[in-house]
C-alpha cells in the first residue's frame, strides 16, 4: 500500500519542480508517474533528441526520494512525426483518417508507427532504464480511449488478410468458418476480403468478430514489443499499462499477459455520467460514483496483475470530460482510496498533483489548484498517506492478497459479440456483467473477476454472466471446481466461429445443463415479463422461504429438455416456461432478472454454496483483504457495526458515517 | 390457396435435400422458392458457371411434386464482379461509395450491372426456364430494401440528365418548371444538373422530387429487363417479385405493371417494431403485430397484381432484424395466414424453411429450428394446410376475387413529396394513410387500396388520405363514380411540378370541393387543436347521433369558400374556422384528427354511402372473400359472435378465442 | 418609423410589377427590399450583364414613391461561377465541399470568390448607386444562416495560417500561448498548423478558439470589401446588412462596425421552435413567439446600429423553415411591428410581399397570398401604417432614441468559448444571457444590450451573463460607470488565450471581486442545487422582505475570499458554501439559478441601484421611447392599465386585449 501521483514537469517552469518534490514527500506519496505525453519535448526535431530537461527532472524527484514511473510517450506522436508519415493516422467507420492536435492518432496497424515506435522506446528506455530514480514503467497511455483500437486503414486491412491466412489457412476454410455461402459473400483470395465496413446493411457477424479479434490482437502485439524493449534494457523494473474502465475494444487479459502490473485509470464520478446507468441512478450518485463500479474494476485487474495491481491515476476532484462534471463529495477521495487498497491494490496514483491551467484537461482538477494551493482531493491523499502508515505499522498482513469464494467470468470477445450480433438494441454485455456483480455485492461477497480460460480451482460459486462463446473445457474446468455455477442466458450460444451450435444453446455446455432453447426473445424497454418461483422443487423439498415474484426484462429464452434429464425447474416465466432451472451445481437464468430477484437467486445459490451472504442494501459495501475487513458507505445516512468489538478497529469505529471508511480486524 | 415456402439448398448439405423436400411435402407445402442469393454458386468464377447443384436441387424438388418458384440472384452480385467493376456500388447521401459485403449492393443506374444482370439473368432463364419443376419466378429481391432506390453516383447523374432531358426537353422549360430563380438556380444547360444533395440547406423541392421520381423510374427499367429476358426463355410461367412492407421509394405499380404476380414480404413483429408506433402501441401488439398492418399491405398488393397476390415471406416466429425481437403469440402464425387469404392472397410462403445457423440471418426462425426440429410456425402452417384442404372441399368459392364497396388511394409519389417538403417534421404520408385505413377497418368494412389513376366506379366510398398531386382526370373519376369521398387535408395542395396551385389548394379539386385552403399549420407534438361537430348540418336535418368532440393534430387548414359555394360546414375548430366541410358527396377534413373522431366521421360518412358499419373495437377485424366471412381475434380476450349460427362455420365457431380465426359461410 | 417591405420582381410576370407598387404605396409601405438573390438574372452568362430587368424593375418602384434598398447578390453565385471555381464552396466538418443547389455556398476564405464578389458588386454599385429611387443598400444577406461561417477549406486553412501569423508573430509565441506542450501538440513552424477538426478526441481549445475568432474575422474582412464598393459608388446612402436572430458564428459587432444601418430578420415563432427553449415553452407561445424574444433581438441591434436599426424582414404568417410551423395569432404581426418600433426601430420591413408558388419558401407566407390577395399579416401591416401616421402627426418625438438605465453585456466570443470548452454539455451561452434578459424585461426594465468593450457610464444597472475573457479595462469602466454590477458564473474565469487566470477565477476581476472560485461543477439536467437568502446582510440590516428559496441549475461555482475582504455573503448553497456575495457595487452569482429567484435577486439590486421595478409577470411587456410608452400583451387574458389616464392613450386603452398594443403619453 502506497500512493503515488502524476506529474507533468514539462507544464511548469523548472524553478517549480523542487519544492513540487519536496511538498509530494511531505504529503506521504511514494512514486511519480511521468512523460507519457512528452514525445515533442524529447525529440523536438526528428533524430535529435533533448533529455538535459528529463534528466534534471528525475533527478530532482529521485534526489527527493521519490520513484519515477517512466512512460514511453508513444500515446502523442508529434506533428513533424504525422507529417512524414500522414498513414500513421487511422481511419475511422466513415473512411476519413483522423487528424493531429489532441491524442492517439495513430493506427496500431501501421508499419511505419511500429518502426517510429520502437525507436523512440529504444531512445527512452536506453536513456533511463537504468537511472536509480527509476523503479518502473508504464507503456503508452490508456489503450483503447477514444475507440481507437479499430482502424479501417488500408495497412489495417492488409495485416487482417495476413491474420486471417494464419487463422484459416485456406480461402476454402474460412468461407465454410464464416458461412459467406449466405447472400453471396463468398471470396476466392484472402486478397478479395476487406473490412467489415461501409456495407449496405450489416455485415457479415463472424467477419466483424474476426476484425475485433484481429484489431485486438494488434493492442497486443504493438504492446508486447514496447514491454520487449523496456526489459531487455531496464531489466528488474516491473512494467505496467494503465488500462481505462471499460474501455473494452481489445483484450485486456491478452495485453495484461505481457505485463508485471496491470493498473487502470479510476474516475467514479465521470464514469458513472457517461455509462449506461439510467438518469435517476446518475443523480443518486452523482458525487460518490456507483458503490460498485471501482470495485468492479478492481477486481478485474487485480484478476490480471501478476504483481498486486494499481491505480495509476485516482480521480482527485471533478474532472472534464464527462457531458457533466460534478464534484465528489468530501471524503469520497480518501473513500476511493481505501476501496483500491481492500481489494488489493498495492498503489494509488492520483491524477494529477497539479490542475493545468491550459490546455483540453484545464478543467480537470489535480491535487492542487493551478494556483498551487492544495485542493480538497490534496488534503484527503495527506490523509490517506497518514493513514496507511498507521495501517501497515499495526497489521503486518496488511498487503496480503485478496482470497474470494466467489468468482465472475468476464470476457472481452462476450463484447464485442453482443455488440455486432446483439439480437436486442440494448444488449449491452458490460452492463449484465456488472449488474450480477453488484448483486454478489450487496451479499457482502468478495469477488474474484476472472477469464472463461481459468481454473475454477477453490470457488464455491462462479457466476457466469452471458457468455456466448465457451472455450473447449470450460465445463469440464467448472465440474472439476466443485463450485456451484450460475449461467445467465446466452450461455453457449455461439461457436467460435459465430454459429448458433449444432444441437443449440447452450451447446457445448450441454454435458453438464441438458437443456435446448429453442427460441429467444429480445424484449424492448417498456417490456417485461413476470417470473413466478416454484414452491416446491423437483426433489420434493418445500422451499421455506417466501419467494415473491420478480421479472425478465432485456431478454428471455424458451428452454425444453428431455424428459429424462435431471432439470429441476426452480422460476417460471407467466406462460409456464421455465425461468430458472438448475442440474445438479449448474443453474441457469433463462433471462435477464431485475435486480432484486437477481439478489434473492444468488442469495439462496450462495447458500446452497455454503458461502454465508450479508444483506447489505445499496450503499454500503465491505471488503476483506487478510484479516482486515473494510466498511465503505456511499449512503446519505450513518452505518453502525453492532458486531464488532469497539477495539478492533484500526480505522473509524462502528458509526460509518456517510461517505465514511471503518477497518477492523477480525 | 396454398402453401410455399423459401428455401436455400445451398446452405445444407446435399444429402438432407431428399428428407427436406418430402418433409415440406408432407407438411402441405406447394411451392418453394430458391436461388435469389446464389450467384456466387451460380457463377464461382467468372463466365465459368457451375449448373450441377441447381439442376439436382431443382430436380429433388420436383421429384418431391413441388413446384419451383425460381429467382434471379441479381440481389447479391459476387466480390469478383464488384472488383471488376467497382462502379457498380452506389454511392449515399454521404458520397462514398457502399461496400461489398452484405446485399443489395448495386446501384440501378450502373451499366456495368445492368449488363452483368442482363447475363445472369439470361443465363438463368436459359438453363431452367422449361424446366417441368419450375412454375413460378421472382426477379431479384426486395427491391428498395436497406434504403438502395436512390444512389448518388456519377451513373446515376448521368441518367438523371437524360431522364430531365426527356422529361423537360429544353433547360428552358425546366428551369421554368421547377422555379429556379428562386436563389440564382437557374441552369444553362442539362449538363449543369446535379443530384439534389450535399446542399447548403435544403434542396430545391421540384429538384428533389424529380430525382425521387427517376430513381422509382430506374428500379422500375431494372425490373423490366429481368421480366423480359424471363419471359423470352420462359413462357407461361408467372413473374413475380417480392416488395417490401413499406419500402417506397419507388412506385410499386409502376413496377407491378410488369409482373403477373405482386407478391410482399410480411413481417408484422419486425415492421411493428421498425416503424412509427408510439412505445404503447408496441408494447400493446408486441407479439401479434398490429392488427391493420398485414392487412394495408395485403390490400395494397392486391390491387396491383394482375392474378391473386402473394406472401412471398410470410414470418414464423421472431427475426432478427429489427431493433428487438419478440416471438409471437401461439397461433398467430395460422392468424397470419388465414388473414392473407382472407384478403384474396393465392399462396402463403413461409421464410424460411430451416433457421440458418450461420450469416447475418442466424436468429431468424424458420419453419424447422437449426437442429432440424418443426418449430411452433411449422406446426401452424402444417395446421393451415389441413384447414385449407377442408375449406377448399367444402367451398368451391374459397378462391373468390374480393369485392370491396370502399377504396382507399395510396400514392408513393405522395410519400416521397412530404418527405420532401413536409412543413411539419412529422409528416409522415404512410402513417396518416394506415390510420385512415385502420379506421375503415374498424367499422368492419373490406377496402380496395387503389392508385390515384384508378377508376372508382363500383365503389360506394372512397377515403383520399393526404394527397398533394392529383391526376388531372381524378376530380372527373371521382364524381363519375358516385361514391361519397373524402379527402384528408393537403389535397390537390401542389402542381406535378411542386408549386402551390394558381387558385390555391385544393387546386384542380376545386371543381368538386369549392373552397380555398388559404394559410395551413403544422402542429408540434405536444400541441392538439379542437374539433366541435355543428348540431345541424346546413341542409337543416338535426344529427341524431350525440357528437362530441374529438381534435385535430399534426396539420390543420385554414379555409374560405366563396358566399355562393354549396359548402356544408359540418365541424369547426375551436376558433371557429371550418375543421370539416361537405360539398355534395365529397368531404374534406381540414386537419388530421384523433382516431376516434376520424373512426366517428367515417361511420357517419359511410352510412350516407348506404355501407354498412359494425364497430370492431381495436382487436377483432373481419375480412369477406366470396361467401366466406373471416373474423380475426388479435386481443386478449375471447371474442363472441352471437349472430352467426353455428353451422355456419367453416372454421372455428361462434366463440374466436384469443389469436384466433374463424370462418363462416354467410 | 415606417414600413418596408421584401419584394422578388424576377419572381413574377413583369405585368404585374406595376400593380404591386401601387398596392404597396396604398397599404402604407415606404421602402422595398430588391435583389439580393438575383446574380443569375443580373448576370446569366459570365461577364455578360442582364440590367434591362432590374432598370425597369427599379423605375417602376420609384415612380410609385417607393424606396430601394438594393443589395449585392453575393449570397447565391450562380452554377456557373460555382462549376468554374468549385474551390468556392465551403468545407464541412466532414471534410466534403458542400454542394450548389441551395444558397450561401461560398466560401469566405475563397480567393476566387472575393474577386468575383468584388466584380459582382461593383457592377451594380455602379449601375445603380446613383439612381435616385436607391435609397439604401444591403450587403449579401444573412451572414452566417445554415452554419456557413466556419470553414475546413485548403483556403481557410492557408489564411488560418496567415492569421496566426499576424497574431502571434513567432511560432514559439503561439506555442505558448496556446500550451501546445499537453499532449505533444508543439508546433514547429505557421505551416504545421490545421484546421482544428477531425481530431480522435477535442481538439484543442485555443486552437479552436482561435479558429472561430480567425472565420468572425473572414466575416467581417468579406463585408468591408462590400461595403468599400457601395460607398465610393453610391455615397451618402446608407449602408445595412441584416442580421439573423441569434446566428452568432461571427462577431455581429465587428461587422456592424463597417455598416450605417444594424438590421436583423425577426421571425419569432420559427426562432421559437428552432431555439432552446423546453416543450412546454414552445407550445405556450406556440403563436405568439416567446415575449422577450424579438425585444431582446431588437436590443441588440439597437446598440449596434449607427442609424436607428431595422426590422429587414419580419414575419407576416406562418414560415415554412422551422420543424413545425404554426399560425401567429390574429394582431401578432402588428404587435410584433409596434414592439420594434418601441425599441427604437427605424423601419420595420415585411418578408415579403407576395408569398412565392415554388421553390424552397413556397410555404413561407407573404403579406399577400400566392393568388395575390390580402393576407392577415398584410391587413395587419395596414393597420400598423395608418396608425404610425397617427402616432407620428400627434408626437413630435415619436422617434426619440431609446434611453435605457440598464445594460446587459452580450458577447459572442463567449458563445464560441463555451461551445467549445463548455465543461457541461448544455451550457448554453444565448440562453443564459437571455434568462437575465427576461428577468429584467419582466421587471418593466429597459435593457440596453453593449458589447464588453463599452462605456458603462450613464447606467444605474449592468448585468454580466457569464462572461469568461473579460477586456483589460473591463472592470475599471464598470467601476467608474458607478453602476451596480451583476456578474454572472464564469466571469473572468479564462485569458484570452483560454488560460485559467494565474489567481483563478475571476482573473482580472478580482480587483473589484475579492473572491477566489477555487471549484466548479456543472449540473445534470436532473440535478439541482437549494439556494438559501441570507436573513442579514453583512452590514447588518435586516432583509424585510421575505426571502424564500431557490436553486441553481446548470452551473455552480465553491468560492472562497481572504478574511480582511469586504464580501458580503447573501446567499448560500445547502452545503453552506456562498452562492450570492456583493462586495460594494459588485454581485456576483456563484451558480445558475432558476428563473423566480433571478427576477428577486435583480428586483433588489434593481432597488439599489435606484431604479423602479414593475413586476410584470410573463406576458405583459412595457417600453418606453420618448415620451411614449408602449404596452404589449402576449397573453391569452386583458391586461388592465389602471394608473393611466384614459386620456392618455394615443393608440388603445387602459385594457390591453390578448394580442394587444398601447400606446400612451407620459
Amino acid at each position: 500500500m502506497r500512493l503515488g501521483v502524476c506529474y507533468y514537469p514539462e507544464h511548469w517552469p523548472e524553478s517549480l519542480w523542487e519544492d513540487d518534490a519536496r511538498r509530494m514527500k511531505a504529503l506521504g506519496i511514494e512514486q511519480v508517474r511521468i512523460a507519457e505525453f512528452a514525445w515533442s519535448r524529447m525529440e523536438p526535431t526528428p533524430g535529435e533528441y533533448d533529455w538535459g530537461w528529463l534528466d534534471r527532472a528525475i533527478d530532482v524527484l529521485g534526489a527527493a526520494g521519490l520513484k519515477v514511473v517512466m512512460c514511453t510517450p508513444t500515446a502523442t506522436p508529434p506533428k513533424w512525426l504525422i507529417d512524414r508519415h500522414p498513414d500513421i493516422l487511422p481511419v475511422g467507420a466513415d473512411g476519413r483518417a483522423r487528424a493531429f492536435g489532441s491524442r492517439r492518432h495513430y493506427d496500431f496497424s501501421s508499419p511505419a508507427y511500429f518502426e517510429a515506435s520502437q525507436r523512440i522506446c529504444t531512445a527512452v528506455a536506453e536513456r533511463y532504464g537504468k537511472h536509480p530514480a527509476v523503479a518502473y514503467w508504464q507503456t503508452d497511455n490508456e489503450f483503447g480511449c477514444h475507440h481507437t483500437v479499430v482502424s479501417y486503414s488500408p495497412a489495417a486491412v492488409a495485416r487482417f488478410r495476413e491474420w486471417l491466412k494464419a487463422r484459416y489457412r485456406t480461402i476454402q476454410a474460412l468461407n465454410e468458418a464464416w458461412g459467406t455461402v449466405f447472400w453471396s459473400m463468398e471470396y476466392r483470395s484472402f486478397d478479395e476480403i476487406d473490412a467489415p465496413v461501409a456495407t449496405v446493411t450489416e455485415a457479415h457477424p463472424s467477419h466483424r468478430l474476426d476484425y475485433r479479434r484481429f484489431a485486438s490482437d494488434e493492442v497486443a502485439r504493438y504492446n508486447r514489443m514496447q514491454v520487449e524493449i523496456i526489459r531487455a534494457h531496464s531489466p528488474g523494473r516491473p512494467v505496467a499499462h494503465n488500462f481505462m474502465q471499460l474501455f473494452t475494444e481489445f483484450d485486456h487479459y491478452k495485453v495484461a499477459a505481457d505485463l508485471d502490473v496491470a493498473s487502470w485509470d479510476s474516475y467514479p464520478l465521470g464514469a458513472l455520467e457517461e455509462q449506461w446507468f439510467a438518469p435517476d441512478i446518475k443523480a443518486r450518485w452523482l458525487r460518490s460514483g456507483h458503490p460498485d463500479f471501482a470495485s468492479f474494476n478492481h477486481d478485474v485487474y487485480r484478476g490480471m496483475s501478476k504483481l498486486p495491481f494499481w491505480v495509476m491515476e485516482q480521480q482527485p476532484g471533478p474532472v472534464n470530460w464527462a457531458q457533466w462534471n460534478p464534484a465528489p463529495l468530501p471524503g469520497m477521495v480518501r473513500l476511493w482510496s481505501w476501496e483500491a487498497f481492500a481489494h488489493g491494490a498495492g498503489c494509488v496514483s492520483y491524477f494529477r498533483w497539479r490542475q493545468a491551467p491550459f490546455a483540453q484537461e484545464q478543467m480537470h482538477a489535480g491535487l492542487n489548484t493551478p494556483d498551487n494551493r492544495l485542493d480538497v482531493g490534496g488534503n484527503e491523499a495527506g490523509q490517506v498517506a497518514d493513514e496507511i502508515r498507521n495501517v501497515l505499522a499495526a497489521n503486518a498482513d496488511a498487503n496480503a492478497t485478496v482470497r474470494s469464494k466467489a468468482a465472475l467470468v468476464y470476457d472481452y470477445e462476450a463484447k464485442w459479440l453482443f455488440e455486432i450480433h446483439p439480437q436486442g438494441a440494448d444488449f449491452h454485455y458490460p452492463r449484465f456483467a456488472f449488474e450480477y456483480y453488484s448483486a454478489l455485492r450487496s451479499l457482502g461477497l468478495d469477488v474474484d473477476i476472472v477469464p472463461a480460460g481459468a481454473s475454477f480451482d477453490g470457488y464455491s460459486l462462479v457466476v457466469v454472466p452471458p457468455l456466448p462463446v465457451v472455450p473447449d473445457d470450460f465445463a469440464g474446468r467448472l465440474e472439476k471446481s466443485g463450485a456451484q455455477v450460475v449461467f445467465g442466458p446466452r450461455a453457449g450460444s455461439k461457436t467460435r466461429d459465430v454459429h448458433i451450435p449444432a444441437n443449440l444453446p447452450p451447446g457445448a455446455l450441454t454435458a453438464v445443463l441438458p437443456l435446448r432453447v429453442w427460441r429467444v426473445e429480445s424484449m424492448r424497454p417498456n417490456v417485461t415479463e413476470a417470473v413466478i418461483l416454484e414452491g416446491r422443487g423437483k426433489d420434493g423439498e418445500k422451499d421455506g422461504e417466501n419467494v415473491g415474484d420478480g421479472f425478465a426484462r432485456h431478454w428471455r429464452d424458451f428452454i425444453d429438455s428431455d424428459a429424462s434429464s435431471a432439470l429441476d425447474v426452480r422460476a417460471r416465466f407467466a406462460d409456464g416456461h421455465p425461468a430458472y432451472v438448475r442440474s445438479g451445481a449448474c443453474h441457469y437464468f433463462a433471462g435477464l432478472f431485475d435486480d432484486a430477484l437477481t439478489q434473492r437467486l444468488f442469495a439462496r445459490i450462495a447458500q446452497e454454496a455454503g458461502i454465508e451472504t450479508i444483506p447489505l442494501g445499496d450503499s454500503v459495501r465491505v471488503s476483506r483483504r487478510g484479516a482486515l475487513t473494510y466498511v465503505f458507505n456511499y449512503g446519505a445516512e450513518a452505518h453502525t457495526l453492532d458486531e464488532v468489538a469497539g477495539n478492533a478497529f484500526v480505522i473509524g469505529s462502528c458509526t460509518v458515517p456517510p461517505q465514511g471508511v471503518a477497518i477492523y480486524r477480525s
